[in-house]
């Protein structure tokens, strides 16, 4: 096996396609041109990039190349089939990163005046993990904030699909949401929910400055301690034969309206 | 094997997870319990039903299993390895139902009066076109319209975002848009296309009683050509540092203000 840099880092490298050696090590994996663009550009703390030749031929390759060189970033060539070895998209671009987890609180995403927050509770699927954070960075969102029990941030299928908003807006996670909710309530936030066992569609309330907006499991929505806790419960009316609607779509939907867009 | 029905029925069953076995067949496959309620309620064509003896463990597993003795159903059992051998879950409930596809033409979603239909244009992720569905579903909308080049309705990735959907309304696939657009044209609908380049965002515009919305593929958005045979063009405001939002949450905050939601 040639490798510049030993087997057994190669092999950590690896591991951290797992959730358990990801959190040991408080790292955790890019891949493609246009994440570790947005790494560097947005601030990520990159601890090294892997590549391989494959690279230059793939469509902004070259500049990215140049990019990290400029930036003096550790740099590290491997064979494709070793780097393929670490990535789980079938064609990869030819270049990984390798970064350090975020480290916000709560205070990063608090603001004094105006501002909307998303908490997710125990939500499970990793697109829409992603794509609500996608959409958050979109609407102008302050922050994410994901409770235990939810899908891990940095799991690749995630990722993939922030489309790079990851290094956009603080997200913080495996937080107690109870205690969460508790703190923005004391801080004088609205607090809303969204249930079917209310009369009040999400158009009829009135918002205040400062926001929250919970969104609960795909399966089972929010539990009735969760929705105890909320300010204001709301539904978003369902006029066709749907249950329901997606948690990232319902998210979307209320996002928009929470910041008046 | 042991199984009822021949080795070769068999075999045609499990080639119904080709996209050119089930064009050829003008059939698919449903798998669950939700999904096979969902075709018995809403009158999905169902030539026959497999199942297993697992059904019986699962949640709501009996009840179907009388419901579809009682409809008269035509019905296999198999070995579960062998059922298993059809599904594309990881733990597949013990049922699986072949139907026939559908046979809609752009007559059963145009309205005289009042109507909204959704048109996708070489929409690529099957999570998204599923999801799409299960919104139009939610949001009232009177169909949905496939292009060309969309990934295939009848993918199981589709299915199971759709939740059932696909039972609730009509939907016609692999059609010519151009020539939909300008059909919907001459029938007076309103054509909604989304695009970047606009000052016009979709809360500025008005709505006529009749409209159509246009999304585009994942990738690459509108043509040019679509775009010049739209009757408006909107954008969604992205306040924060996200490029775009995903085609499915795009199409639900679009849906669910065209339908005055």
């Amino acid at each position: 096996m040639e490798i510049n840099g030993s087997q057994s880092q190669y092999k950590e490298w690896k591991k951290l396609n797992t959730k358990k050696y990801r959190n040991r090590t408080q790292r955790f994996l890019i891949e493609g041109v246009k994440m570790i663009d947005e790494a560097i550009t947005w601030g990520g703390k990159i601890e090294s990039i892997l590549y391989s030749k494959k690279l230059f031929e793939v469509n902004g390759g070259e500049n990215l190349y140049r990019k990290v060189l400029e930036k003096g970033l550790y740099l590290i060539e491997l064979d494709h089939h070793l780097l393929k070895g670490i990535c789980n998209t079938q064609n990869p671009q030819g270049i990984v990163g390798i970064i350090e987890q975020m480290d916000y609180s709560l205070e990063d995403i608090i603001k004094n005046d105006v501002g909307t927050i998303i908490l997710l509770n125990e939500l499970q699927d990793p697109g829409n993990l992603g794509t609500i954070v996608r959409t958050a960075d979109a609407a102008g969102v302050d922050g994410v904030v994901l409770s235990k029990g939810c899908v891990d941030l940095y799991n690749d299928k995630v990722l993939r699909a922030t489309m790079g908003s990851i290094f956009h807006l603080p997200i913080i996670y495996n937080v107690e949401m109870e205690e969460c909710i508790l703190r923005l309530k004391r801080e004088g936030y609205q607090v809303i929910g969204t249930g079917l066992n209310t009369d009040l569609y999400y158009q009829d309330i009135e918002y205040l400055p400062r926001k929250a907006l919970v969104i609960g499991n795909e399966a089972h929505g929010l539990s009735n301690e969760m929705i105890h806790l909320c300010t204001d419960i709301v539904k978003i009316p369902i006029v066709g034969h749907a249950e329901s609607l997606n948690a990232a779509i319902a998210a979307g939907i209320l996002m928009y309206k929470l910041q008046g867009l």
